[in-house]
């Protein structure tokens, strides 16, 4: 469920560009660097895209602010990082948006990149990471005026994780990095793998306490239908799917429904949008009316669901039918990472959750990855390479998350150490902070945004040289405290 | 020269373990991890070897101490690593001496492991310190207690270039790390080719100033027998050398003198020793005074040569020849290592260093290396992914350094930040500090020895978590300056 209703997210976020398209001109290049960052048993380089903005640049040292790509076209997030856009001039920024390996058209084997584990095996964040330094290192070589800027890195989600490791990783390129709504507890064995599901459903009983008991008792009806040909027809007619439905697929339609709920909670904006798909203002609570009025009476809790869905899907009724397949089509770079490094452990019980029991099974996930990959899921990699939730001794890193959010239940929301920002803010979804300001921006988004930028500053002005007048003095007083001549 | 002289060394320690060997018990282990940490297009696994001694350990989240095992065989670090012995006790540490891949019998494809790129091409210090990252994590899996340890990276050399660059890369695993003669400079592009060099021309010329005009000048009669067949036989037999010479194979002779000096400078204790071979104290005096003798004199100048090369290999007499391809035979992991990332420009000129021109030049490094292993120098690596010597956003790294050591030359000699610690010892030689401590140690090196401890016991306290008792008060301090929660 996951990782599909995230990967949806970030697919279908790339509509709102158009609007604010005039304001960010760039130009794309490309850069070629090494397929293998860490072995030498091949010679092969491909040529990632990245995206520049130099209008605001000062280019006497002045900072560079890197969106460090995530799953999808580096395109996606260049109008959908407003933040990077409004803060440029102020800092005298230039502005870099680098594309993930295997996404977009930065593919290290062209066509055949998803042959097999042979060309997919090279998708992993270390190597994506490394792209990354590798280019930073390039563009401070190339541009007059780089060599010493300061960079920061700027991320939302997994882009928010790559951010994050990048300044962990990498402290010697990375002064500073805004991790936006970036998941660090999401893998095997740091919280419950409930934690995703009730998250959501505290989302709606936020809105109503009852509607997550109708959603609850909606599972009972649905799949009793589910269970016959008769059923599944009337499923098939009350939902209006595009599909043929039946007993044998039925697992499909249900997992869709939850699917779509998960979602709901993602874009539970007050205003009406156009997010994912056209909504009313406060959707969730719209939904919710009508489930909570039918509780007691499976019919009608069936017909319920049927309008809910129809209301996140078709609220301007254009939609002559719906496809139970579209929270399955993330490309298979994300389900490979899905397969190996980013392992997603969710399930559901159906008691502190309002979904239908499903367990998370590690033998069967690795068997569907191999079957699908020929890849063995790498549980505990993420953590040992970059610690998890872990992050007492990171530095200068802000993780923001919006209280709505349900990724935000397995984000940093304690801060570890002086040296890291947790954010939390009231009302904000998915990565909202990083987006362009607008009038509707509540005051708690504002304000986040201030604190965010005020800490960027403050750790960019903490690594510049100290100024010519007074080096000397500086460099005594650090030589008497920890350089050490013994001479006796 | 510089590759094939510090494999030497790193072998030829290992002829001290014997006399400290009742002091270091310990138990060996295999540990099976990843051969590519970092890419999924095979799933192959291989052994690793690691040593453990528990005897001081408290298993109450007692630190554990790990040697970063670099160029040779675990064992050959256990004894010559005799401060983490003597500290053990005092710190109730875990002692872990993991062997590098590629050395040793850490092997991950077994006998085939050299055969090809794509069998030694896993063989990098990334993988090599996410082999440490893997093991530790098992450990502390595995040993209970040890969960919340903190753990503490020892290294020498490269050594010490691994563990300072396992604190970088793995903050949340690493709390500190004592990096000793970690050559951070060594890369292409840091620091000019001439430095190491010059370096030993430097630990000449402390003990004399003549003696280093005396070798600049004692290649001139040297080249001229090397040119002619006549010459060569004359070489071969005032050398006493176990190889036939001819002009075909002379510079193959003159690189083992230069590599000899080479050699000279590191060892040149006060003390008489048996380091690498048997030796009087200050060697180095004592092919001096042979060699500047023979100033001006061509013919006496070889007889002098020849027997500072027979000081320094045959001081007992043993010797029946003496083999010059000896500085030669480092392993070919090392060499492939010297010919990827670890890339040592080395070059000389004869004007600021007491050697005879010679260049470093990329073009022929490379040929070589293509030759020789079929890969191609990755001259930036290792700056791209560790900073080289700017390590300004490091932390809780001592790097030390003896004076006379001519490695001290690409060491990191000025404190970049607060938080890294640079302590430079008069008199003391490669990664010296780490050597268990005698009656014949400098004030200096025992001094260095307190200061480096006192620090690692301040970084290993910080990194403990606060006492029971007031959890709650430094929770809520952290949390009012870095924690925010917008509520409007």
């Amino acid at each position: 469920m996951a990782s599909t209703t995230r990967a949806l997210l970030l697919v279908t976020l790339s509509v709102c560009a158009i609007g604010s398209a005039n304001k960010t001109p760039y130009k794309e290049h490309v850069f070629r660097t090494k397929v293998d960052h860490f072995a030498y048993h091949n010679d092969e380089t491909f040529e990632m895209r990245y995206m520049v903005a130099d209008q605001y640049w000062d280019r006497n040292g002045g900072p560079i602010f890197l969106y460090t790509g995530n799953e999808d076209d580096i395109e996606s997030f260049i109008t959908n990082t407003g933040l990077m856009w409004e803060w440029a001039p102020e800092f005298n920024a230039l502005l870099v948006f680098a594309e993930h390996r295997y996404y977009g058209k930065s593919m290290p084997f062209g066509n055949r990149s998803f042959e097999s584990p042979s060309k997919l095996g090279y998708l992993t964040s270390e190597q994506a990471l490394a792209d990354y330094a590798d280019l930073l290192l390039h563009l401070k070589a190339k541009l007059p005026g780089a060599e010493k800027s300061p960079v920061v890195a700027f991320g939302g989600s997994y882009g928010g994780l790559l951010s994050a490791w990048f300044r962990i990783k990498y402290p010697h390129l990375i002064t500073a990095a805004l991790a936006s709504s970036a998941p660090v507890n999401m893998f095997p064995g740091l919280v419950p793998c409930s934690t995703y599901s009730i998250a959501i459903t505290e989302a709606f009983r936020r809105v109503s306490e009852l509607c997550t008991q109708a959603i609850r008792q909606s599972w009972s009806p649905l799949e009793a239908m589910g269970a016959t040909e008769k059923g599944t027809k009337t499923l098939q007619e009350k939902f209006n799917l595009c599909q043929t439905l039946n007993p044998g697929n039925y697992t499909v339609f249900r997992d869709w429904i939850r699917d779509t709920y998960a979602v709901l909670a993602l874009v539970n904006y007050p205003e009406p949008g156009s997010l994912i798909t056209p909504l009313p203002g406060s959707p969730v609570k719209a939904v919710c009316n009508a489930l909570t009025k039918a509780i007691g009476n499976r019919s009608a809790m069936v017909d319920a669901v049927a309008a809910a869905v129809n209301l996140f899907f078709n609220s301007t009724g254009t939609r002559k039918c719906h496809d139970v397949s579209i929270f399955q089509s993330a490309v298979p770079s994300w389900r490979f990472q899905g397969c190996t490094e980013l392992v997603m452990p969710v399930c559901s019980d159906g008691v502190t959750d309002m979904f239908y029991p499903s367990s998370w099974n590690l033998t069967e996930v690795t068997a569907k990855c191999r079957e699908t990959f020929g890849v063995t899921p790498d549980i505990y990699k993420s953590v040992m390479l970059y610690g998890g939730g872990h992050l007492a001794r990171a530095t200068n890193i802000v993780f923001s998350n919006g209280d709505v959010d349900p990724w935000a239940s397995v984000g940093l929301l304690e801060p570890p150490s002086d040296s890291v920002v947790v954010i939390i803010i009231p009302d904000a979804a998915h990565h909202q902070d990083l987006r362009f300001s607008t009038p509707l921006d509540s005051e708690a988004l504002t304000a986040a945004r201030r604190v965010e930028k005020n800490y960027i500053r403050k750790w960019i002005d903490e690594s510049l040289p100290v100024p010519e007048k007074t080096p000397r003095v500086v460099a005594k007083k650090r030589a008497s405290s920890v350089l050490f001549k013994f001479s006796f």
